[in-house]
């Protein structure tokens, strides 16, 4: 084709989600859903009818997330919040009488990742007590679950709204090329070599002999323990000299016979 | 080796997590996490000297789960709540003086599943201002980040629990060998088969050149486009009749010239 395809990027835009509570009751959680939101860098909330907002309770709750609640769009009913909306994802309860498309918070960032940037999407959150109704969820192009206990499967909703945008940050962060750093974070020390740790556990094998703690002829298996403990923590220069240190200074300390 | 290695399942033991929350300010922080937990399938709560509990506030906000409060255990110091945890995972944010072997919420629950069965985990929770001190995050084998917005990066902790205890609970469910479903879930209605739709879309054909809608010397990429889109959708028996009925419908409606 000669025309140029819309860009399907991997990233998600946060211009492009919005979060829309449908007929929340308590004001509370209108404020938790803000901050939920803020904390993964989203900013769009629609409130469908809701019970009581503005409120001083939304606001206590919303932490340093006002802002979101200051520019909550407040409509009246469900079709002014999703007109535009290209991507309309409703969270669901599994159970409803005709099957629907359903997908776990994951599979919905990768549907909302995959969805082209510049067309809304919507995350459809219902009521406290009873959801969204069936013609609610029928606007949506897939229904979204949470695992959770069958025996008490009910999340608070901002909870819901937590843990979906959670899922949408958490596509972002894993999509982005990652520098692996040591242990998860930028690490202060290079790691010990292995020459330097061969020192360590030669010197730590005589100051255990020195100690009677290990038996000389039959040294193998505990050494062979620690050497697999200490490796598995992966020293770093630094903290191999100060075991090293430790040795040095048991030594100096141990009373001759 | 002779001895039997203990068994290393894959499986996390809802008996063996700790949810523990150390010096909570608000109470109905507290009741929040409960609920988080029990949507979970969690329900061992440690707190540490929270500063008011139990209470009304604590019980109001935990909606069905006042069993896990119930039977919440209510410890003075820290040790006294992860003395027999084999893996203690601290609650952190990203900047601390010494780096400290950091994940992410999805490989916390990966290192939980991969602990042994029956040696305690505790999942270390701070204070709603200051989260835990350098102390106490000095207690644990790593510390997790929830990712999260760099310009505002403060969950709410009953929060912060919601999305740790869900990690886990999608790691269950993850780990399970699961049947695929169509769509996700139990269809209800076998896929229609290819005959099924080629009769279709003849049809379809037959009836939007009947209205003039298609140009019969030209029909293709109109039609391979409503083929793509219906294909996508995978129609299933049910669904293939509802369509076919309906142009047969529009057969019998359209006004002969």
């Amino acid at each position: 084709m000669s025309q140029t395809e819309p860009a399907m990027q991997e990233a998600i835009n946060p211009d492009d989600i919005r979060v829309v509570m449908v007929h929340t009751s308590h004001s509370g959680n209108i404020g938790a859903a803000a901050r939920a939101m803020k904390t993964m860098g989203l900013t769009r909330l629609v409130l469908v009818s809701p019970a009581d907002f503005p409120s001083e309770e939304a606001y206590a709750r919303s932490s340093g997330a006002q802002d979101v609640l200051d520019q909550a769009q407040v409509v009246e009913d469900l079709d002014e919040a999703i007109a535009e909306c290209g991507l309309v994802v409703g969270a669901s309860a599994r159970s409803r009488s005709l099957p629907w498309p359903l997908v776990n918070p994951r599979e919905m960032a990768d549907r909302v990742a995959d969805h082209p940037a510049g067309s809304p999407v919507a995350l459809l959150f219902g009521r406290e007590r009873s959801g969204l109704t069936n013609e609610e969820l029928a606007r949506c192009h897939c229904h979204v679950n949470i695992p959770a206990n069958p025996d008490y499967s009910s999340l608070n909703v901002a909870q819901a709204v937590q843990v979906m945008v959670y899922e949408l940050r958490m596509r972002q962060v894993l999509a982005e090329p990652q520098t692996p750093e040591r242990w998860g974070v930028t690490w202060d020390q290079p790691p010990a070599r292995s020459e330097q740790l061969e020192g360590l556990f030669d010197h730590w094998e005589k100051t255990l002999v020195e100690i009677d703690f290990l038996d000389p002829n039959n040294p193998r298996t505990l050494m062979n323990k620690l050497r697999r403990l200490i490796l598995r923590a992966q020293p770093d220069e630094v903290e191999a000299n100060i075991l090293r240190g430790m040795l040095t200074q048991v030594d100096k300390s141990i009373r001759k016979p």
